[in-house]
């Protein structure tokens, strides 16, 4: 697992550029205006950027649009070691085609789209889905992410890095506990290579290593697995993806596999459906899915890369996020919770 | 203020509803299963809904879509204490018909839709503002809700109606501090009659009363106020609505006049916008908007009525709201943030 948490911890051996207000300072010049946090990601040095791999992207391409325009949306799968009985599933769907000629066929405002097989209530009209699809149990919505790697620091309440230190190799991983004991669904929250986490903690004890799990949040743009009513947990062919307010109360509830890293504006802004749940009333309503493949089958995708989130730059922006002190800004906020500092992620230059 | 804050106290006189739970163990039946928010609201009492004045709303007709459908937003103004300085103006402006003609100009994915005179910033072709209209200052932006009136009870840390009195009269307010202290941006929040408040106090000390401060949060379809670079504090022409994840680095940064209680698919499923911060690139891209007209100068509007945060069904629905205990979920959060516990409201049967 620890190889999991650390993808980026060579990144770490690059030197940590100084903060720009603290090299001022030293350099004895007056403060310039303080960078907006789109301004901080745009200055982010290569160094500070992580390649996502073609294999662990999703990409759903829509029917074009009402003017021809083509519609492709590009979803990052979840790395390990989250949800990847789900995330293994998904790959096999994918491999079998399953999604082609299915369709988006829900969309609720300030909720989800939905896509999936539009029959899939209707036995007799029904796609069949590939063998081999585990039934992945409830307890994998929580994931230990174990002892004897991480030792957690449970005494900040503030914005700040922290560092964690895995066994044996003495390598750092840097994450953002998003001011840790101030999130209503969680006891702390954190952005952890890359993705949003919350998080839960053993009771501390002298000399005792301090036990952390977590799972993943459902902040806008999240995709989830849909599923009948418990104790299933769906196997991966009725996908979602979050548009409106971050509706924790689904965490450790329903799996998250992904998220969207492009084109959410093409599910985002379908017309919404008037049936129950947001569920379009007829089928003709309904947008088709002309096909969806892992990244590495599709020819031309480019090349997508996001904000290491242990990198200098990632630390100044999640600060800045929480911190507007950009020219439009009177009152700093303070703190932001975790759906409010989206990991940036863009197409390589 | 006063009178403002406690509104709905008459509705207090009326006995209880019993938790159904609670009916059911007292009768000795069986449990049934626990209801979902939406049920709760269903079954509320006519008494437990609170009346909507008609000149507290603002109705905004966009030009018809593609089909010719009519498009119509319903928004509701924001009451006193809070904002009334933007109110005013927008009430003014609406008189003026200043919004007749003018467009939708901004839709940014994940954050909001924005309306008002698209050539503001052409002094050649700007649409001239009506006379009289008030400076608001920053100060504005949060609001004083006294010590006289509210004594705040500051050790509740978990999810609970808090009884507040009134100077004089012995009225009592309740109101839901939503998990007080497990928020990001502020010391609490709160739903206060009908809203959502952030708030601070001041610190205790023995034989004071403590003193509360408040300010409306940026929940999804919240309505702002657009502005130019502080200390502008911008004058109502340009309105924006949240399509996204509360963004609420902007609380206490803009005015918040009200909120979208009808018909913000029309707003959430626009195109988004091509260009910086998601303004149309092109006039050709707007969406008109034919009128804005206060509620009381609209013949056949329906009546609308909000759930009273003062009732008990309230306290219910936003109990269940953080605990979801329905069939479909497995583990209740235990908490919600304050944008997660929306005001439901409705038509009037």
């Amino acid at each position: 697992m620890r190889k999991h948490l650390i993808p980026f911890a060579a990144l770490l051996a690059t030197t940590p550029a100084m903060p720009q207000a603290s090299a001022n300072v030293a350099a004895g010049r007056a403060q310039p205006s303080p960078l907006a946090p789109a301004e901080i990601v745009n200055a982010a040095p290569k160094a500070d950027w992580a390649a996502i791999a073609p294999s662990d992207l999703l990409v759903m391409d829509l029917a074009s649009d009402g003017k021809g325009k083509p519609r492709r949306v590009v979803i990052q799968l979840m790395p390990a070691p989250f949800s990847q009985g789900w995330v293994g599933n998904i790959r096999k769907l994918a491999a079998a085609r399953f999604w082609d000629g299915t369709s988006i066929n829900r969309v609720q405002d300030n909720y989800v789209v939905q896509w999936g097989d539009g029959n899939a209530e209707d036995k007799a009209k029904a796609k069949s889905l590939p063998g081999e699809l585990a039934v992945v149990p409830q307890t994998d919505y929580s994931t230990r992410l174990g002892q004897q790697e991480i030792v957690y620091s449970p005494n900040s309440a503030t914005l700040r890095v922290q560092d964690f230190i895995t066994d044996g190799t003495g390598s750092r991983i840097r994450w953002y506990p998003i001011r840790a004991t101030k999130d209503a669904y969680a006891e702390g929250t954190a952005i952890l290579a890359g993705w949003p986490i919350a998080v839960a903690r053993s009771p501390a004890a002298k000399g005792k290593r301090i036990e952390l799990s977590g799972w993943p949040v459902h902040c806008y743009g999240m995709v989830g697995v849909g599923r009948d009513m418990p104790p299933n947990t769906g196997t991966g062919a009725e996908l979602y993806t979050v548009i409106g307010h971050a509706p924790r109360h689904l965490d450790r509830n329903i799996a998250l596999v992904g998220r969207v890293i492009e084109g959410i504006e093409h599910l985002s802004s379908l017309p919404r459906g008037t049936g129950a749940l947001g569920f379009y009333e007829t089928p003709e309503e309904r947008t088709g899915i002309v096909s969806v493949r892992i990244g590495s089958e599709v020819s031309g995708l480019p090349a997508y890369e996001y904000l290491s989130t242990e990198s200098d730059s990632f630390a100044r922006y999640a600060d800045a996020r929480a911190n507007r002190r950009d020219t439009f800004f009177i009152r700093p906020a303070g703190g932001a919770d975790i759906c409010n500092i989206p990991v940036p992620v863009r197409r390589v230059k």
